[in-house]
């Protein structure tokens, strides 16, 4: 299957090379960047050196058309849409790795975005959370891959609201996640100096974009509104989220029926593990590889759950997801080249 | 005034020295390992060399007693105590950085330490907080230096405690520290290759020593129980905690007297410091320092405040906050040898 | 093919079952671990959870012999020699990761390690440097895997060596090394906190164990004595090798003649990319992969020429390498399971 | 006395009023920085709230001089020298940390730099090595304060040249340093994710700037035309850097006597300290100190003595050296202010 990467030179789209030159299904066929147009990709980046035999093109949706299947969109938020609508009008099926299919209200995206750009698209985008949407995803046409956060928080989370264990308001969030994650912007705040060997949160409370995604999906396991309030902070590592969801048990609700509701939701899930009592996820295991690593604590003597989960954000948060629901939507095993492990140490 | 550093090759050790190196008032006389006797301390540790003309020497407390007027002991819980029992015998007065005189109840102390060696010792221990007992620390003979978690976690939390702004229930902390934070101990998990742009939650919920710390002195300014969730941190880089507290408003409290309530605790403080609205601290803004920076953020839709802080867990966390606690034990200026700035970048 | 790693449990071994699970034509059948026997591979090892079911097992090369038809052996020095006895004494394949067969005077092995285990093994261990050494690899009994330093510094420079373009005496590198090349080691020097964000060389001059196999493969190349002075450093980060290596020309050798002998060795080999004019090798670009970056630059006005290379030290430089000597063994395409690209960033 | 810190929001700038926040006998008058020019200092830099009460001013040399005793100027190069025109005209004295006056030869600056745009007042200045001109420093008008790069080459290489010790051709530096050496400089390159864990050398051979630097001061030791081969690295930290001199013995000069030589030119020196024979500089031991560690190690196998240095580049390295040169102008104590232990760890 001839795929291209859309914006490939941000730190999704290497990370999409990276994995698709493992996939024994997928061919990439196109690598677009408009600021590095018609160089060799192995000599903008010679971790590629080698491996892959393409110059980056300037991008230009419409003439990729006729020479792919599928094409994973890692462009800013807006400029993704707009190219998204040009490869589906020309029939190609896309996974969006920006935010702008994500939400399902038009205002919501509004009010943390932009003016949609393909509104008229929403309607056939599927949220790629195979955990989730699997079904739905298998043939998708349109799948917008979760946000790095989101995936570190609802993994862990779905599963007790849907079984209605805890409380819908009052949930607590902590995540932390590597730089990376930022993509390569180009600010102060992402210089080598300020962030070595620091650690800082930024937009506490509901102020950082994936706090509306979060709750959207929450809500929609919880069958009600659900509050989150959601503190983001930065690691001193490049890759990776530790998340730590506070969570309240409702009345009645006991601790060993949470860990069965995460038991069941995953224990046929390939890339979610869910640890046995006692341990806790660490970001190591879970380096550059597509798992999320998934714990349950307590404090019950302050009626408190605590959810911890692992992730790598350019992995499982966005690059990794993306190629797991590509394999769904074309008919692959689901963990074709997604199996490798984190390097340890 | 001569002193001595009793346990002085650990991680708070080698701090109490390089702060009581610039320190006009204080003398070191004596620098106590039982493992390093004999060998000069800037061979030991080349960071002192040219800096201090001492050798190591083995622990005797007893030896000590005539030489120094005050001690700063930084040995392991139990072994702590045994020492301090022996210097206050002779008259010495002490700032102990272990956790033996931390907690005021000895059935807490021996359920997380153990049989504590000295109880008849408590009663003239204060809690080395100056920002809570400056008064009682003026003279003191006995100062427990309080722990690195409960520091960053109790200075935010307790200005909003005494105002009776928030519940005393569901509080939720998520702290996280530098791997100095577990001291120079020889496990595998604490080598290089294992933390290196490593994350992880550990002794999540209330199993942590430092939980019940937290809540005595949380309780004490609340005026009743207090309950606190906290799930402590790993973070890949050497020095620093920074702590996430939320708590849920009570029934009209509003935020602009939350803020009111921090403002007026630290106007005057000379160590901590209040960010203004729409800041948050950074552990590079406090790193070698005795600082501990200070934040409050709301999500009001979810009836939650969200407080962050950050210090070094070695400085305010340790070392500097002992150093503090002598100056006013000793009459100093509180500040004297502490107002060094944090390295930036 | 049923295959065993001997010592499975360090930073090599654990590499090793990275590597193979990812290769079609080896299946890891045992894995041994004397401190951790009994217990699953995957709860020790988190990063293999859901990825590999097996239990470690108590060493015992003798009872391994029937139920695997090649071994990777990764023990300490001496250690490995007596497994390895064992091993080939029962027919079995074996690829040494120890520097137990790579230097071929007893002598000079006796100097730097110990009294060799197994001296009758020597004759047909043949150093596993594919790059060098290919025609014997293929179907060799025992496989003496290079050290990490001496690959880095071996595969820029035995090209000029071997054309007799530089001189033999008077060559200094300087190697700077991640944390994991000394292993899990319980050395309070290995601790995070004494190497973050530090640098240091260590046994500069001629005192580097890895300093005598560098030379012996060197005179090797060279047809003669070759004198090279190494300083090797420790890094602030996990994986990867930097080195720097100084070369003066011969008389009347010429620049481009140098980078034709750079070419010309590796213009066909799939592990070793010859940078272009100008560019310099990252550890990044190789950071868990088995590729070593090479290029080469001058200082004319000095009569000096500037070798330089990167590569991961558990990849190419250890067990990486060893899979690439395991698969010439066997008769795989030599790049089964080793062209993974590096994650970048 | 009243000083002002030309362009103070760069890092040298930082760290300039950092120590002069310590020093008893400069008062910070003024900060300059055209980008943050009217807001407090404490505001932009947050390590600073609380201690410096001062607000950037635009740059605007001439409105300094009625103000100012001293200046400290830490601006591009040729704009430092325009500055340092105008304060000089003013009869302000001069620190300058750029490179402007560093170099003595009005060709070779054009040449690595630019047109020069004061030469007339290179006469006057004077290259800040206080172990080397400290007489012609103290009540100097102007002080070129050296290169990071060469401060830490130099201390190490000059006692050797100085006694005619060691060949004056082929001699080789390999350093490593920080990212901070790069300044707060917004590139791809100096982006977190870009350096972290990452090693690369970069303009290998005669191609920084600070080669000729090198050069200058190691023909002035050596009384005659020295070559130096310099290959700069980055380290994956933020400050720091450790430098290797390969140096080649003269025909009869042995090892004691360069032993000597070192300790001769630094037993009374307050900010070099020579390790005994065995032991390895670190650059933990000197991070955000003005100390330089030194060391001499061979390998007479192949005629090659090894130097070793660290030193903090943002310490010793620029505003921790422009303090101490300070202070010899001004006539203080010349180690008031900088004998500040470095964090261990």
């Amino acid at each position: 299957m001839r795929v291209a990467v859309v914006g490939a030179s941000g730190y999704t789209g290497l990370e999409l090379l990276r994995i698709l030159l493992r996939h024994p299904g997928f061919e990439v066929v196109a690598a677009t960047s408009e600021q590095r147009a018609g160089r060799p990709v192995g000599e903008v980046f010679p971790s590629l050196r080698g491996r892959l035999d393409l110059r980056f093109e300037a991008a230009a949706p419409a003439a990729l058309a006729g020479r792919i299947d599928l094409a994973f969109t890692a462009l800013p938020h807006a400029a993704s849409a707009a190219s998204v609508k040009v490869l589906r009008l020309a029939g190609v099926t896309v996974v969006d790795l920006s935010a702008d299919f994500r939400l399902r209200d038009l205002a919501t995206y509004a009010k943390w975005y932009a003016e949609h750009p393909a509104p008229e698209l929403l309607p056939e985008a599927v949220y790629g959370l195979p955990e989730v949407y699997r079904e739905r995803l298998r043939g998708a046409a349109l799948v917008a891959s979760p946000g790095c956060y989101p995936t570190g928080t609802l993994l862990p989370l779905l599963p007790l609201l849907r079984a209605g264990l805890v409380e819908t308001r009052g949930i607590h969030v902590d995540a932390k996640s590597g730089v990376s994650g930022a993509g390569r912007k180009l600010d102060d705040a992402y210089l080598f100096a300020e962030q070595d060997g620091n650690c800082m949160a930024y937009k506490p409370g509901y102020a950082h974009r994936h706090a509306p995604e979060i709750e959207q999906e929450a809500a929609a396991a919880a069958g009600g509104e659900v509050r989150i309030s959601f503190v983001p902070h930065l690691l001193p590592t490049t890759r990776g989220i530790a998340s730590c969801v506070f969570v309240r048990p409702r009345a009645g609700a006991e601790l060993p029926r949470a860990r069965a509701a995460l038991d069941d939701a995953y224990r046929d899930e390939p890339f979610v593990r869910v640890l046995p009592e006692g341990e806790t996820p660490t970001l190591q295991s879970v380096r550059a590889t597509n798992f999320c690593d998934v714990a349950l604590a307590a404090d019950e003597r302050n009626d408190t759950w605590i959810l911890l989960s692992t992730l790598d954000n350019l992995g499982k948060g966005a690059s990794g997801q993306a190629v797991q629901c590509a394999n769904l939507v074309a008919g692959f095993d689901e963990t074709t080249g997604l199996l490798e492990v984190a390097p340890n140490p």
